[in-house]
């Protein structure tokens, strides 16, 4: 099945184009599991956040630098947390990896055959090598950094190219190196700046969108629903931090499922 | 001790600006470690690469890719393999990671404090919130990426932003972003382009550089040797699979110790 009939499949099942980022921060989980081990309290949080919230979410993002900062077993903790994420639910490895060609391909292996991710997000900074080494997998896609949902991205990504921006131009690049099946190139576009969203969902109707940003950073769920309207291809909206940390007392996953929900409904 | 003073002893202890890249493929493991586990094989690898070339090689650069494709225990054997790395020599965690700020500092937290490397590699594409973090402990470095070393570079790095090549006003932009001690920010350029990596020395004096592409890659180290000559700051010229590979035999570590210490003559 392709990454985008999966994706379909999962945004029907849940009504939803909510994503939730799995950022685990030992500082910030519910007080009572303050007494495991953090691997092991890392681990329950994880899977009862995914447990709690599938209902109403068609995605899940794991964010590995949470995972690397655990230590030497922070790779079986992901893979744990990644075995608990329904087979229905889309699985998006978020290391914003780019490297030259050998060594994405050892990145394209780890994500997609040993952790079995649906997709993953890729640096375009290191051109053409550092993202089609991710295409290689048919019904596997990736998502290459466009204009990202951080307050100094315009500061690199606004630069001006030839009369257009940075950011523009990547994505036109990136396109360009994705002659695979359509929808196996997707673009990270944060909610931050939603005339960019729309511009640029205008220019590539037909790639897959990841949007970040909504949430604890800021970007209005209303003002994304209008820039990325219906087109050929989907959308999935991601929030960490507003999910994770909604509840920091017993009822954390209660807490997590609605402020999931209400996500969801606002972007419907 | 700051990163330049442990760099300038380990230049000063091996008479060498070679850093090896430990990039430990399975596929290209000498023959006899075939009947091994693939974790304790590539850990064996690593460990007998490093006690044989520790003598010529000022630094390590371990590959996060590499470890990461060994599966959930691979954060393990990474930290083992660093572990058998003297303390008098560089480690540089090579994850080339770029995301937003409470990401980078989570990533930097599990290089620099977990895994207890000297520096790392960054990618700029996501602006000053995805280099800063790093340098955030003042006996640690970040070099980030400017030209590197894949044929596919040029057609993102030199984008003309102005009047001229994105890597330049990159370089600008990470320099003015330190405002640091100076010798925490570097940059990685890479041996292909020769006449690149002049100008970018001529212009940052101060910075040290990352230089990898040389062996497999193609640079050519008397060009290499010609546009780095001493400034006020180090070079750190690194050279992976033509080390590693030098030899597929039982005398694997002989080999890739002659080859390291062939490319130290070169450069010297």
């Amino acid at each position: 099945m392709t990454f985008g009939a999966k994706l379909a499949i999962a945004q029907k099942l849940t009504s939803s184009v909510v994503c939730v980022g799995l950022d685990p921060d030992p500082d910030r989980l519910p007080d009572h599991l303050g007494g495991l081990p953090v691997n092991d309290a890392v681990r329950h949080f994880c899977e009862a956040i995914i447990e709690a919230t599938a209902e109403v979410v068609c995605a899940y993002k794991p964010n590995f630098a949470f995972f690397e900062a655990l230590g030497r077993d922070g790779l079986g903790v992901l893979a744990d947390v990644i075995a608990a994420i329904p087979n229905d639910r889309v699985v998006i490895a978020d290391g914003k990896r780019g490297d030259i060609g050998n060594t994405a391909d050892r990145y394209a292996k780890s994500v997609f055959e040993q952790l079995g991710c649906d997709a993953c997000t890729v640096s375009p900074y290191m051109g053409r090598e550092a993202v089609t080494p991710f295409l290689k997998w048919p019904d596997k896609a990736a998502f290459g950094l466009v204009r990202t949902s951080n307050p100094g991205a315009a500061e690199v990504q606004h630069l001006d190219v030839g009369g257009k921006p940075l950011y523009s131009k990547i994505a036109e690049m990136m396109h360009e190196w994705s002659d695979t099946e359509p929808g196996q190139i997707g673009f990270v576009v944060g909610a931050t700046e939603p005339r960019v969203l729309a511009q640029i969902r205008n220019q590539f109707p037909d790639v897959p969108m990841l949007i970040p940003g909504v949430g604890a950073q800021g970007g209005d769920p209303s003002e994304v629903v209008a820039a990325a309207r219906p087109r050929e291809s989907p959308v999935i909206v991601n929030a960490s931090r507003s999910i994770l940390y909604a509840g920091k007392g017993v009822d954390f996953a209660k807490r997590a499922h609605e402020a999931a929900r209400a996500m969801r409904d606002s972007l419907s």
